[in-house]
């Protein structure tokens, strides 16, 4: 077999009570909502619907004990969305386990005795 | 948050030049045609349609530089199939990466500060 033609390549999330509480796409989501203040101004620059977009926040509400993403009061339009504390928490939990499992992959893979 | 109710999930596959070379489903099916001998036995016993499996087989062979599995000469039906030299290294080597994958998620797990 033809030794560097074959790469180790993985996936990983964070699993809650409920199923999955943050994978990649969740957590692009929360930083987008950081970066835009709405869930909706979020989804539109993912090309997310905004019920789906909708729903992946509801689901990290409802498995955290303290809610990863509040109202905002007030704002241009009302109807903002903020990252809170715990949620920039979990964002941060996920990127450094993640930033780990890229490593234990890339080591991982100069091994791959094939 | 909850701490304990978070649990950190994974996927590991190895990647060959046209796109998946070995999964954990790839692995299993290999398995069954070492024990049972035949493709369409073996793709039988994981409720896994005959063309399905021999897709996946013709996708290992192809981008394998020795074949994984070769038809077998004889047998009581003709028509068998058997796991070669390479094929199983290539069990093995899939394996032996899975559990170190297997023992990093279980290790991070616990450093998750979430």
């Amino acid at each position: 077999m033809a030794g560097r033609a074959y790469r180790l390549r993985g996936r990983m999330w964070i699993e809650g009570p409920d199923g999955t509480f943050l994978g990649y796409g969740r957590v692009v989501l929360l930083e987008r909502i950081r970066e835009h203040g709405s869930i909706s101004a979020a989804a539109r620059s993912m090309e997310m619907s905004y019920r789906h977009a909708w729903q992946l926040v509801d689901s990290m509400n409802r498995q955290s004990r303290e809610a990863v993403v509040e109202k905002s009061a007030g704002g241009r339009g009302g109807g903002g969305a903020i990252l809170t504390a715990a949620g920039e928490r979990a964002v941060a939990a996920f990127w450094s386990a993640h930033g780990d499992f890229r490593e234990f992959l890339a080591r991982r893979n100069r091994q791959l005795d094939l």
